[in-house]
């Protein structure tokens, strides 16, 4: 099986979708006129055809790749997680489960959420589909009292921040911190003070520590939040979040725990770690589309968070009582919601298989030393399946001299129906082997070797 | 055609997308197990007796309805487009266009525009698949200099309130402004100042400009920002954004022009009109999965609303120079932005219909109007889809004595196929035509007339 059944799988798919239209332009009858007949008739034979295509190509039979169409002008089908082994550092935990690929099929209609919305009219409160039910145990999931959905980790940021900080406050962020936090810190008006990393490129309690003794001598006054990632984005090393979180509350100053790279692919607990917030990303690490993103916190926190609108309109007296400011009322409506929540079960039973995440990890690690003059920047052995390697020493001594530079790496992979490494980068790259199967992680690793071996590379066995 | 035939297109659609799942397990080689072609073949055997049913449906056969399962446990498939008319007020402009649907199939993945993502590494930058050129085109057919995309028009909002206003700042918005603009101005701190309605439920210019001298005479200063819907959600009433605009630049004071019922809808050009800032949302009127929406502006306020991260880490010195700090960076990644760009060539062309909508409009209303007793809230002739209606003297007198209570027009109604009205609400409510064919506004307005003689409520021929 191949790029031919890939294809007629998206043909077919597509087909069905124009059938999908004609139901939709004919309802609630569906008194087909003797075009529309045709058309569906079309639609038919169309989807035949590509099952055929899926058959033969299943029994091997070789023919001519069929060439597939453009959605419209301009936007090509991307078959990249059908096609190719993905290593993007960031795009594998956010790969679809075939639940939410069917929730984004049925529930794609913009306010497709909002069809059982009754008294109090807020988004969380739905309960037809399960919304409510599924902040509830969303919530109990990650080990807080409440949680919310919203578009992209960086809203979560930005409604806890908005929630603490004045301007001028200063805010404890990593080294390692990503950009989004500083933006969510910025847009506050306040400002980011950053914890080194030590000698092992990690975050210590101690550093956060000293680092908020640094802001008190400094500014006269205790920072108003500490925000640091439980994985960095930069080197996938874990940073002593349980440390940290008890130095907040030494200070008294509330702890947002950064799970974009952890809340689901691994557990997550937000009381035992001790955190006030917990922000997470759905399109990153919760087999969602994008934008998607949790923020939860303790009963007490969520009174500041998620307080309800007081505005009163001048004239008309008009209040929105239940609407919460920070999260501008609903938040994340449609299909993205629907993705998560049908994701959720495959995302409970995933993380419990995390250790297997690194063992394939840490396994494919071991391989890739293997290639002489390979090395890995990430700390050892990997907590992450994210992990910073640098091929100055192999790779890019072959990049030096090839007409094609650092893309012959890319072309080399791309040839083995590799993607996702950053192309023309054959320094310090990153790669990610969450989701992949042990087959394919052994074919990534043989993969690796061979384009070593090409070039006259060293490999041990 | 009917229920089978839409049943059996959701069960293709999903069998399809299991199919999918294998083929992803077993990239790149798609070397099969017996276990997997075992599957393989059990689902092109489901997806053709699919193709059986619907064919059996088209050619009238009649047979027992198929049951479809939930997509994940609580889940149910959403069949409402496909079984339904749906009057309901807020739906029908986010209704997706088919191209928007097979976007969300290939581009449901989290992080699916990245894929290309190159220097300067922000998502409206990006050119494959054509991002940069969409955010181009985008402003133009607004007539607006720059455009970005958004997780929705209340993040438009707040993005430029954001911007603008202070702690205390007075800002003019309508007495029927939507709570997703008073709530803008309290996350930053501002005092929401309405302007009242006239005679005919109209924001004319005169009473702007009334409102801009009674907050100056009350606070000693002019409001920040004047923001004011084309057209409200509770009416769908049109106001004088032209006249505004113009009593903005009179006194200095920015117009935000919320096009959330229009942008997408009917022809809007930002500088004709004279506006500052345009917000749409895509999920109420861009034919796009939620959440999703657009805030275009001019190149003066860009800089401004637009403008790029100052912070500096104060241990790395990082700087993160092209990000926008309103934007939180990337905005709207993934199947939403794609849906966006896969639906505009149909949306481009539908708000050239749009005298063509209101003529649909207008004929159902009048049609509604024979129903002795039946009124219209909203300004006539209508001027928008979105129509307030009155039934207190009619529906709401069945109500009164009818087990059911408001009930029972719920169940008339969906007994015909027909959905959207607010459920148990027979005094004044809300319904819109908007994209019906003139078949199923014409099937409309007799499923009304139906329900009124039923009840003996007199239908003028």
């Amino acid at each position: 099986m191949g790029e031919n059944a890939v294809r007629a799988t998206f043909e077919a798919l597509f087909a069905l979708t124009d059938l999908r239209q004609i139901l939709r332009e004919t309802k609630p009858t569906h008194d087909l006129g003797t075009e529309q007949k045709k058309k569906v008739r079309e639609i038919l034979e169309k989807v035949k055809r590509s099952l055929d295509v899926i058959e033969r190509d299943l029994n091997n039979c070789q023919e001519e790749l069929s060439k597939l169409g453009k959605i419209v002008n301009g936007i090509e089908v991307r078959e990249r997680e059908e096609l190719f082994i993905n290593i993007h550092p960031i795009q594998p935990g956010g790969r679809l489960t075939p639940e939410a690929m069917k929730a984004l099929i049925a529930y794609g209609d913009g306010y497709s959420t909002c069809d059982w919305c009754r008294k109090p009219f807020r988004l969380d409160k739905i309960k037809r589909p399960p919304i409510e039910e599924f902040h509830a145990e969303l919530a109990e999931f990650l080990g807080m009292d409440q949680a919310r959905v919203v578009p992209g980790a960086r809203r979560g940021f930005q409604a806890v921040v908005s929630s603490l900080v004045e301007r001028g406050d200063p805010v404890i962020v990593s080294s390692l911190a990503h950009y989004t936090e500083f933006l969510a810190v910025e847009d506050a008006g306040g400002i980011v003070k950053e914890v080194p990393l030590n000698e092992k490129n990690v975050i210590t309690a101690d550093a956060v520590a000293r680092k908020i003794e640094e802001v008190k001598k400094e500014t006269g006054r205790l920072p108003r939040l500490i925000m640091i990632d439980h994985f960095d984005y930069m080197l996938g090393n874990e940073h002593d979040v349980r440390g940290i979180a008890k130095v907040g509350r030494e200070y008294g100053i509330p702890f947002l725990y950064n799970g974009a790279y952890t809340i689901g692919i691994m557990p997550v607990n937000g009381k035992e770690i001790g955190a006030d917030f917990l922000v997470g990303s759905g399109h990153k690490s919760f087999a969602s589309p994008a934008p998607s993103g949790i923020v939860a916190t303790s009963n007490e926190w969520a009174e500041k968070i998620f307080r309800t609108t007081q505005m009163v309109g001048d004239v008309t007296r008009r209040k929105f009582g239940i609407k919460e400011v920070e999260m501008l009322g609903c938040t994340l409506m449609g299909a993205n919601l629907i993705g998560m929540m049908a994701s959720f079960p495959a995302v409970k039973e995933r993380v419990k298989h995390w250790d297997e995440e690194l063992k394939k990890a840490n396994w494919l690690v071991n391989e890739f030393l293997k290639i002489e003059g390979n090395k890995v920047l990430s700390e050892m052995p990997r907590k992450h399946t994210l992990t910073k390697v640098d091929t100055t020493e192999s790779f890019d001594k072959v990049a030096r001299t090839h007409k094609r530079r650092g893309f012959f790496l890319s072309d080399e992979l791309s040839a083995r129906k590799i993607v996702g490494e950053f192309a023309g980068a054959t320094r310090s790259w990153k790669l990610n082997t969450y989701g992949l199967t042990w087959k394919q992680v052994a074919y990534l690793a043989q993969a690796f070797k061979d384009i070593a071996r090409k070039y006259g590379i060293k490999v041990l066995e």
